[in-house]
C-alpha cells in the first residue's frame, strides 16, 4: 500500500506474545507497542488491565476507561523518544486472540446477501423471508471455535447430500465458502433483564474486529431447516488479531439504507458504519463489499439481541451477517460469487483467504481495521 | 418422598456459598457436604481443584480424576464420625451455577416431540424434516444467560404476530413455555479437529443437569425462519444446582428405539438412559417424560457435534432437547400439552416449574439428580 497505515488515528488493541510476557499492545504503523511497561511509567493504573492474555479486563472496564487509555496512547505515540524502547516490529511479534469469546452471535443484515441467497434456493418464491424487513434476524454460534487470523481452517467432514430426495453421503465438504463479515466486540456487561437501547450502543462495545465466518454450503443446506445453521458453520469462525477501537471510527459514521416498512420503535434509527473491505483469494482481489450497504445497523442489532432481556458479557461478539452491496464486485462470498458454483468454484486445499478493511479517519486520514486471513487444509 | 433420598449412590457436585466460602460441595441426604476441608485431611491432592466457584477446574481434571473423587467421597461418607462436622443443612445454603458455561449447544431429538410439532405448526405435511432420522438436529444457544436453579425468569418482550399476514407487535410475550430437558456437562477439552467418537463419550462427559429451555412461542414462531430459534429462548435457561456425575448411571444405560434408517457410521449406536423426570406447574405434576424415549443418544449427540471437527471446553453444555413420550401425560411442553394454547393455558406470572428426575441405582436404589425450578416474573 502506497499510504501510510496505521497512523496514530488507529491505535487498535490486541494481545501478543511479547518479550516473554504475554499481554495488551497496541500498534504504529508496522511496529507493535508493548503497552504494560509503557503504563507501567506513565499511567500506572491501568498496569493492571494491560497485564493479560486476553483483552478481557480491559473490555470489562467500560467506556471511561477505554477513552483514557485512547487519551494516553495518543499521547504516548506523539512522543517517539520515550515511545522507541516499547517498540517490537510486527513480524517479531506472535498475535493470539484478542479476547475470549463469550456469546457469538451472527446476524444476516444485508438486504443484497439476503436476497440473493433467496434467489438462488428460493427461485420463484418472496426474496425475503415475512420477517426480514422487521428485525435482524440472527442466531448464535459457537464461541469455542473463534480462531484468530493466521489460524489454519481445516475443511471440515459432514453431511450432505447430492440432490433433493437423495440419502445423505458422509465425506469432506464440497462447497467450502468465506464470508466476509465485521463484528461487535462488547466490553461493559449488562444485567439480564437490561435491554440496551440503539442509544446506548457505544458504551456497551468497545471495537470492531473483521470477521470470516467460514461456511460448508452442503453441509448447511442439509441440516438448517428447522433450527438454523450449526456444523455448516461451527467448525471455525476467523477474526482479525487487531480490534479497533470503536473511537477510530468516529469519521466513519453514516446513514443507514432508507427503510422499506416503518420499524418498531426499540430498532430506533442507528447509524450505518462506512468501512470497506477487500476480498482476496490467494492475494487475488475478488471483491470490494462495504459495510455501509447494511440495511440493519450494528446498534439495531445489539437493541435486538438483547431486547428479550438477555444479558451481555465482556467478551461477547457480535458480527454483521455477510457484507454484501449492489454490484457482483461487492458480493461477500462465494455463494453468491459464484452462484452457488455455477460459474466458478468454491475454496479448494491451501486456499489463502484474506479479509482486509479501512473507513476514513479524521482530516482526511485513513483507519486501518487489519486483516483476517486464513489457509484451508485438508 | 417416601424413600431416602440422595443416598450414597448418588453423590451429585455442585458450588456452593458455604463456611463462609465458595467451593464444591457433594450432598448426602438433606446435608451438603463441604469437600475442601474434607479433601485437605485426607486427600490434599484434590485441594486445588475443589476450591473454586465453578466446577471448571475439576471438570478440565478429567475422568481418572472424577473417578479418584468419586472413590474418596464414596469412602467419606460411610465414616460419618468424620464426615459429620463438615455436614451443612440444604437449607442453610446457598447454591450457585455449578459451572462457567462454554458453548450451549441444545438438540432437538424426541422424536415424538417433532412429530406433534410438525402436527401443530405444519398440518397435512410430513411430520418431520427430511433430515430428522438421519442426524440429531441441534443449534447453538446463549451461554450467557444459563442461570441456576431458583433464578426468577422474566417474561421476555420482543416481536410477534397475532397471525399470518399481520404485521408485527411489540409486547410481553403471550405463550411462554417450559421444555423439559437433560443436559450434559463436558468435561476434559478436545482439540479443534478432533471429532470424539461415540465410544470416547465417558471421558468427556463429567455428568447431567437437568435444564429448563424456557420458551417464548409466539417471538420464535415469528423469528425462527431461516436461522433458527433466537430470542425466543435466549431470554433464560434453568439448570439444576447439582451435577450428576455420569458415573452415578451407570445402572441407567438402555438401548434406544429402533432405528427406522440406517444411520451414517459415525453415529454409531450409542446407548439411551433410563432417566424418568417429573414436570410439576405450582406442585401439581402434569407430566413424567422418560429421556429414555429420544431416539438420538446423548452419545450421538456429542458424535455429531464434534464430526465437523468443532472443539470442545471443559464447562460446554448440551441438551437432549425437549424430553416427550409416546402418551400426553409424557409430553415436555405446554406447547404439546395444551396443543398450543387450544385446551390449556401457557405459563402466566408467578407461575413456578419444577422438573424433578431419578434413574434406577445400583442394587435396586434411587438416582436422584435434583431439581430445576423457576417462578415467572412480570
Amino acid at each position: 500500500m502506497g499510504r501510510n497505515t496505521f497512523g496514530p488515528q488507529t491505535l487498535p488493541c490486541g494481545i501478543a506474545e511479547i518479550a516473554g510476557r504475554t499481554g495488551v499492545v497496541s500498534r504504529i504503523s508496522d511496529q507493535v507497542i508493548d503497552l504494560m511497561p509503557i503504563a507501567a511509567q506513565r499511567a500506572p493504573e491501568l498496569v493492571a488491565l494491560l497485564n493479560h492474555s486476553s483483552l478481557n479486563p480491559l473490555l470489562s472496564a467500560g467506556r471511561s476507561v477505554w477513552d483514557a487509555l485512547r487519551g494516553h496512547l495518543t499521547e504516548w505515540v506523539g512522543d517517539m523518544a520515550q515511545l522507541t524502547p516499547h517498540l517490537h516490529p510486527l513480524a517479531s511479534v506472535k498475535m493470539l486472540l484478542p479476547f475470549a469469546v463469550g456469546d457469538y452471535v451472527d446476524f444476516y443484515s444485508s438486504r443484497q446477501h439476503a436476497e440473493n441467497v433467496g434467489r438462488i434456493f428460493r427461485p420463484g418464491q418472496p426474496m425475503l423471508p415475512p420477517n426480514w424487513l422487521h428485525m435482524p434476524i440472527g442466531y448464535h454460534g459457537r464461541s469455542g471455535t473463534v480462531v484468530v487470523s493466521g489460524t489454519p481452517v481445516r475443511r471440515p467432514s459432514g453431511q450432505f447430500r447430492s440432490g433433493a430426495g437423495e440419502p445423505p453421503v458422509f465425506g469432506p465438504c464440497a462447497r467450502l465458502d468465506f464470508e466476509a463479515e465485521v463484528g461487535f466486540v462488547i466490553g461493559a456487561d449488562s444485567a439480564i433483564g437490561q435491554p440496551i437501547s440503539t442509544q446506548e450502543f457505544a458504551d456497551h462495545v468497545f471495537g470492531v474486529v473483521l470477521v470470516n465466518d467460514w461456511s460448508a454450503r452442503d453441509i448447511q443446506a442439509w441440516e438448517y431447516v428447522p433450527l438454523g445453521p450449526f456444523l455448516g458453520k461451527s467448525f471455525a469462525t476467523s477474526i482479525s488479531a487487531w480490534v479497533t477501537p470503536l473511537a477510530a471510527l468516529d469519521n466513519a459514521w453514516t446513514s443507514p439504507p432508507d427503510r422499506e416498512v416503518e420499524v418498531l420503535p426499540y430498532l430506533g434509527d442507528g447509524a450505518g458504519l462506512n468501512v470497506t473491505l477487500e476480498v482476496a483469494v490467494n492475494g487475488v482481489v475478488i471483491s470490494n463489499p462495504s459495510l455501509r450497504d447494511m440495511y440493519w445497523t450494528p446498534a439495531q442489532q445489539l437493541a435486538h439481541m438483547t431486547i428479550n432481556g438477555a444479558s451481555t458479557r465482556a467478551g461477547d461478539l457480535f458480527a454483521s451477517g455477510t457484507v454484501s452491496g449492489p454490484e457482483p464486485s461487492q458480493w461477500g462470498s462465494l455463494l453468491e460469487l459464484t452462484w452457488n458454483g455455477s460459474n466458478g468454484s468454491y475454496l479448494a486445499d491451501d486456499d489463502e483467504v484474506t479479509i482486509t478493511a479501512t473507513a476514513p479517519g479524521p482530516n482526511g486520514t485513513t483507519i486501518d481495521l487489519g486483516e483476517v486471513s486464513g489457509v484451508v487444509t485438508s
